[in-house]
C-alpha cells in the first residue's frame, strides 16, 4: 500500500520516467498481488470464484424500454444491469444516447430491480455526473488508451470496467489498467470484447485465449462481452458458455425486450426468453468449473 | 449424387466457369445437405453428436517416442492418433520429418493400439504413398489453397481433414473444402487452428466463433486444434473445453511422452497425465452439451 | 454553408438520428465539395498543389533541445514545426510530456523561427490551453474515435490534424473527420500513420494506398507520417518520397538534434543533416508530380 | 559456392536439423552475398540498378487476347510479359486457366514480341511442363510455403519469382526463398503483393515498407505487384511510382487490351494507353532514383 502510494505520487507529479529509474512493480501483476481480486458491487461479486452476468440494452432509449428490459434481466437472475447513456458512435448522425436523461432512467431501473448498474463514460468532463448515477463506470474500447480519462478515473471511488480496444495488445491493455491502478483506484475489471482481424464473418473476432493470458498475468477480474465480439444474437449464447468454460469471471451481454426496435445493436441483443435459457444453461455448467452463480 | 457427378465432370473438364452459367449449388452448404455429416473412421465417428479427440505427437520422431505416446493416447481414451511424417517447416534447416519411415512407425502404432491414424500430406506426389498408410489425410494450414492438392485428394477414398490457413476467411475455407467435394470425395473434416492477428501473446488467435459460423453454413464436421492456436501447453486444456462448449465436433491436440525432448512443438504438447485429466473433464462436460464421447 | 449550419444544429441537439431521416450529405465528401481544400496556416499552405513538410521532435524536452531542433527544421526549409507537450504513452511510468511548460517552449520556438507549430491534445479539458499556444491542434491515433474531443474541436477556430488510428478503417476515419466538420470547423487535415497488422518487422504497416482512397473520397488534405509508421530512421526518407510519389499532400516527420538522447522515439527521428538531404531530394521530385514546395 | 553445395546436400538428405548443429549462413542474406544480385533474363535485367516492368494479362484467355495484349506490352516498352495458364482460384467453379494451351499461346507471344515470359506453377507435377515454355517460373502467394514445390524449383535452372503470401511475415518470406536457394537455384526474385489486414477499402494492403526491410536483409531483387495489392486500376499507377520511389527493383502489373471482357481481375488491369502513360512517367522518374529503364 505504501509502495502504491509512492507510485501514485510519481504519476501525478509530471514529468515522470525522466530519471530512467527501474520501472516499479506493476500493480496489475500477480507478482504484486497473488490472489484473485474480487470486487463487491452491491449484492454482486465480480471476481473468482464467482461468475457474474451483466446484462441490459446497448442504450437507454426510453422509460418503457428500460424498465421492461430491466425486469427481464432481473427475472433471468443476472447480477448487474447495463445501459448506455452516452454512446460512442462512428457517425455523428447516429443516435448519440439520451445523456443525463438516460442516467436518470438507469437509476430508476436500479431502484426498481435492486440491481447495481454500469454505464459508459466518454470524456473526463462527464465523470462527476456519471459517478453520481452509476455503480460501475465503463470505459469503452475506443477509449482504452484515453490516458487522461484513465488517470482521472483512478481518482474516483467507483469500480472501473475497462474494455479492450479493437487493436489493443494484451500488454497495452494491462498498462491501461495500470493507469487507473497507479492513480489510486484498485477496482478495475477487464473485459475482452473481440479484436479486429481480417475475418468479416463476425463483427469482430473474440480472442478467447486472451482470458487465459490475462488471468495468468493479473489478479484483476476478467470478463467477456460476446455480444460486441460477434454482433449476432445466434452466436452469443454458445460464446458465453465458452467464456465460462475457458475460465472467465463473467460475461456482459446485450439484452433488449424488443430487439427489432432497438436504436442500436439490435441484431446482437438477446430476447428475454433467450437470456432465461442462457442463464439456466450457465447455472448447470458453473459447478463443473468451480464457479458460483 | 447425379448432380454431384456432373459437378465433378465440370471441374475436370477445364476450363470451367467460362460460360458464365450460374454457380452450382455448393456441396458444402446446408442447403445441399441439411443434416450433420458424420464420418466413420474405423471405430471412431467424426461428426455430431459425437465429440472426437484426436491426439498424438507433432512429428513421428522414433519408434520409442511414437509407441510410448501412442500408448498414452490410447490409455487416455482418445479416438484417433495423429503424427506427422512429412513436416512443413518455415526453415529448410529444421527437421523435415522422417518421411516414409515415419509412416511405417505410425502404421505400427495403429496396429498396436487399434486407433485409426491421421497424417499430413504436403504434395500431390506423396498422395499415393500416404493414402496407403493412413486413415485420414490431413492438409495443413499452409496448403489450404493448394488447389492442385485439393483436387487430387478429391479423387482418393480417404477422409480429408482440412486445416484453416492463418489468413483464410471462412468463405475461402469453405470453397477449399468445395474443391475436394466437387472432385468426388464427400468426406471432409474442417479444422479451426488459429488465425494470424496483431496479438503476439499467443502463437495465433483461436477464432472460436468460426465454429459457430461454419456449423451454421455447412454440414461438414468442424473440429478445433487448440495446440497450434496458442502454442502453450497451459492454455490447451481450457481451450479444448471452450471448443466443446461452443459446439465443435471434436479437438485435435498434440501430446508427447517427453515434451522437453520433442523435435518440434514441445512447448504446446500435453504430457500424458495432462491428457488423462483433460479427457476426464471433457467426459464430465459432454452430456451437458448433448455430446457422446 | 446553410446546409452545414443545419447539420451542426442537429449534432448539438441530442439525440439525433432517432427520427430515421436520411443521412445528410457528408461534409468530407467530394460530392459536397469538389475541389481540394487548401488550408493556410501562417506562411504555410496545407493542401494540393502544395507538398508540406512538418518536422520536429516527438516531445518538447528542454529549451536547448527544442531550439536546436527548431533551428534545424527551419534551416532545412520545412514548413511547420511539431513538438509534443502532452504525450500519450502506453505506460503510466513513461515520460508524459512537459505539459504547459512544453507549450511555452514550443511558442518560443515559433517566435524564433517564424514557423507555425502543431501539438497534440489529449483531453477536452486541455483544448483552451493548447489552442492558445498552437497553430494546428493534433488529435493522436489513440483518440481518433474520442468523439467528445472531436465535437469540441469542431467548435475551435484552429485547424485540426487528425491521425488515423492503428485500427481505424478509412470509412471510420472519414466519419471521425465528419464529427469535427459537422460541429462547425471546416479545417481538417487527415494523416495516415501506419496501421497494425501481423507484420512486426516494422513498428506498424504504412498503408500507402490509403492516400489514394482518401484523396478520391474527400477534398480534405491528406498527409503521411512515415516516422511512426515504421519506427526506424533508415526507412523514413524513402517512405517520404513514396508519399510524394503516390499523391499525398505532405508529410509529418520526427527530427531530433541528438536522437540518441531523445526521451521518446529516438530510433525513428532523423538527424538534422538527414532532414537536409531529404528536403533536397523531395524538392527535386516535386515538379514531376506537379507539387509546390 | 562450396559452402552452398554442402547446404544443398544437407537439404536433400532428409532428415536434417536433427543433429542440432548451428544453422548455416543464410544464403539470402547480405552477410553471405554483399552486393545486389542482378538476374539476366533474355534481354532483360532484374536487379539493381535496373528497374524492370513486367506486364501482361492475369490469364491467357485466347490467341487474340494474348497477342493484342502482348503487342501493347511490347509497344509500351515493358521488359517482360506475364500471363497465367494455371490459375489458382478460390472457387472450383471459376475459370481455372487454359493449361498447356495457354503455355503455347504465351510462347507464341514471346516469339512475336521478343519479350521473355513469366507464368505461374501450382504443383510439382507441372514443373517440367512449365519450365519448357517459360523464362521465369512464378510461385503464387498461396504457395509461398508450399515447401515441396520450392525444393523442386531449387533444382530447375529457371529463375523463380516468389510472391509473398497474404499472411507471410518477412522472416518467413525470406526462409521460403532460402528453400529454393538451398536446393541449388540462386536465381530468386521476391515480390511484395499486398498483405491481408482489417482494411477492406483496397483488396489487400500494399506493405510498401517491406521493400525497405527486404532490400536491407537480402541481396535478391525485390519487386512490387500493385495490381493485386489494391485490386483497382485507378490506384495502380501511383503505387507503381511509389514502388520506384521507395527503392524497389521493378514492378509486375496486369494489363489487358479489353479489361471489361477479362475472365479474371479485369478491375485491376490497366488499359494499353494507361500502361503507355505509366511507362513514360516511370522513365522520367528513374534517373532521380539512380535507376536504369
Amino acid at each position: 500500500m505504501q509502495a502504491q502510494m509512492e507510485t501514485v505520487k510519481r504519476v501525478e507529479n509530471l514529468p515522470i520516467g525522466v530519471g530512467g529509474a527501474a520501472p516499479p512493480e506493476r500493480l496489475f501483476s500477480r507478482a504484486s498481488h497473488r490472489n484473485d481480486t474480487c470486487i463487491p458491487v452491491g449484492p454482486a461479486r465480480i471476481g473468482a470464484p464467482n461468475f457474474v452476468v451483466i446484462a441490459g440494452p446497448c442504450s437507454v432509449e426510453s422509460r418503457d424500454q428500460m424498465m421492461e428490459t430491466a425486469d427481464a434481466v432481473k427475472n433471468a437472475g443476472a447480477g448487474l444491469l447495463r445501459g448506455g447513456a452516452f454512446k460512442p458512435r462512428t457517425s455523428p448522425y447516429s443516435f448519440q444516447g439520451l445523456g443525463e436523461e438516460g442516467l436518470k432512467l438507469l437509476a430508476q431501473a436500479r431502484m426498481r430491480t435492486g440491481l447495481p448498474v454500469i454505464t459508459e463514460v466518454m470524456d473526463t468532463s462527464e465523470i462527476d455526473l456519471i459517478e453520481a448515477y452509476t455503480d460501475i463506470i465503463q470505459v469503452g474500447a475506443r477509449n482504452v488508451q484515453n490516458f487522461s480519462l484513465l488517470k482521472k478515473l483512478g481518482r474516483t471511488r467507483k469500480p472501473v470496467l475497462l474494455k479492450r480496444g479493437l487493436m489493443t495488445t494484451l500488454d497495452e491493455f494491462l498498462m491501461s489498467a495500470e493507469y487507473v491502478l497507479a492513480s489510486g483506484n484498485e477496482q478495475v475489471i477487464l473485459c475482452e470484447r473481440g479484436i479486429r482481424t481480417f475475418e468479416t464473418a463476425t463483427r469482430n473476432t473474440l480472442d478467447i485465449s486472451a482470458v487465459l493470458v490475462l488471468k495468468e498475468r493479473t489478479h484483476l477480474p476478467v470478463i467477456v462481452d460476446p455480444s460486441h465480439a460477434v454482433g449476432n444474437r445466434r452466436y452469443v449464447g454458445p460464446l458465453a458458455k465458452a467464456a465460462l468454460a475457458v475460465g472467465a469471471d463473467g460475461i456482459m451481454i446485450e439484452v433488449h425486450a424488443h430487439p427489432a426496435q432497438a436504436l442500436c445493436d439490435g441484431d446482437q441483443s438477446l430476447r428475454p426468453e433467450e437470456l432465461d435459457r442462457l442463464m439456466a444453461d450457465l447455472k448447470l455448467m458453473a459447478p463443473l468449473f468451480g464457479r458460483l452463480m
